[in-house]
């Protein structure tokens, strides 16, 4: 397994494997990863010749006064889990080569980000798509996977995409989760024992509003307002939103006749917690 | 030559080249060429082994009020002069393909973009960027080629492709003149024969100053004044701006210490004309 650290370097790599004709699959992360990393990176191998991961903590997509200089980070576990899956390349820059002084240069997805996180995360999507782009002008992936827990990350990383006619195929993978059901997240091991137990409310409020959709109810109030009933039991958990929306454009629903998502957020202590489900009439 | 209208068929041209190991050099342009444009071709030639030119005139980068509707047109004309050059392929999309419904992404360069045309027009820069970046997605060049009479935006691309890593090499090529000194540019068909003749007054107005420099003048004051008053000279002319920045940043600058660039927009007219000269202390 490779291990680059500059962009120069990692162009140069990229263009060999392309001359070759291989196909590049690529996964970026912030790192501390988990299993559900892990299957991005199966994915994405499966797919193509060659795999490179990217682990970068992007300061420009944390919120001011999010956990950014906190968010857990250990670069020598990851590296044992990437060489464990066989990937062939981690790509892991400095914050100052990947901004470096003067930088000014922003990729903004604009009418999908405006809703859900991007409401609660002033500049945090720009902040995603911005490195996200820079990204994948370094690796030059023919496909790129990305995780559907991050719902609007993926929808936004696709309109991006379309957008601006970058040739990679966005690949989205089904959100991983603990046998309890708990969405895998870095952010998890921010959570106490008890914590740990009141986060099994997200997916749980999904469960039950899939229940009711199963049941025939189709108004979104009446399904929003049992996913809250649910996340209401925890002590510890403090709605930040709780939204069905439309699966595409993220625009408000009021009546489930089309596939909607129902998405989550969800302060558990201090860990913001998000997940979703897509709900089809 | 290859004429291609559509994204797809541009990439799978440009992945075909890139595969064979062949270096695509490209000229972005609005068309209605002229012998300015031409030298951007022969300059790309030289540097590459398959010359691609798009023709694109670009909504974006028109501010509400600009000339898009009338912008000079004349496609069967400059197919002819493409072909006399010899270019490989022309790009030429509809605006529905480049812009369809729900379109939504923006790339931004925010410091370089503000002063001089920047503040004059609206929007501008980044309806510049965000097609110069989809253009190269679309046809993947080794090198391009920007004239140095849109300083600005030979500045702003160069950084938006620093920014981003873009694996492009960014090549300025210096103004090309008519034989009297008038910087080419399209839309100097909108002169009439006394606002072509007044138009001169842009690129004598930057002569006054560089002389003023070889006889020892370094106080931007100075500078700028003695240009403006060359302007003023012309009864149709109205200056929009005139102003002497360090030639890097585009910050402002009281002593030509280091580069600064002459920056001149003025009305000839109904035309607005931009012109510029790089001095050096």
């Amino acid at each position: 397994m490779r291990v680059i650290d500059t962009v120069a370097e990692m162009q140069q790599q990229a263009n060999q494997w392309r001359r070759e004709g291989l196909v590049i699959g690529f996964v970026p992360t912030m790192g501390y990863l988990h299993q559900g990393h892990l299957e991005l990176m199966r994915c994405a191998k499966s797919k193509s010749d060659r795999v490179v991961v990217s682990i970068f903590v992007n300061p420009t997509q944390f919120a001011p006064g999010e956990d950014f200089e906190r968010y857990p980070r250990d670069l020598e576990r990851d590296m044992e889990l990437l060489r464990s899956v066989g990937v062939d390349a981690v790509f892991a820059p400095a914050v100052a080569d990947m901004y470096p002084e003067g930088y000014q240069t922003y990729v903004e997805v604009e009418e999908v980000t405006r809703p859900l996180c991007g409401a609660k995360r002033p500049g945090h999507f720009r902040g995603v798509t911005t490195v996200v782009a820079k990204l994948f002008h370094i690796v030059k992936p023919h496909l790129a996977v990305f995780g559907e827990k991050d719902y609007q990350q993926l929808l936004t990383i696709r309109r991006m995409v379309r957008d601006l006619a970058m040739d990679v195929d966005i690949i989205g993978h089904p959100i991983v989760r603990e046998p309890d059901g708990l969405a895998m997240s870095s952010r998890n091991v921010y959570l106490s024992e008890g914590e740990r137990h009141e986060a099994l409310l997200l997916s749980q409020a999904l469960a039950e509003a899939s229940r009711l959709v199963d049941a025939g109810e189709r108004t979104a109030a009446a399904l929003v307002s049992a996913a809250q009933r649910v996340l209401e039991r925890g002590s510890r958990v403090r709605i930040d939103y709780a939204e069905l929306r439309d699966a595409e454009t993220l625009q408000e629903m009021d009546t489930l006749d089309r596939p909607g998502v129902l998405a989550l957020a969800a302060y558990v202590g201090k860990a913001r917690l998000i997940d979703n489900a897509v709900l089809r009439p």
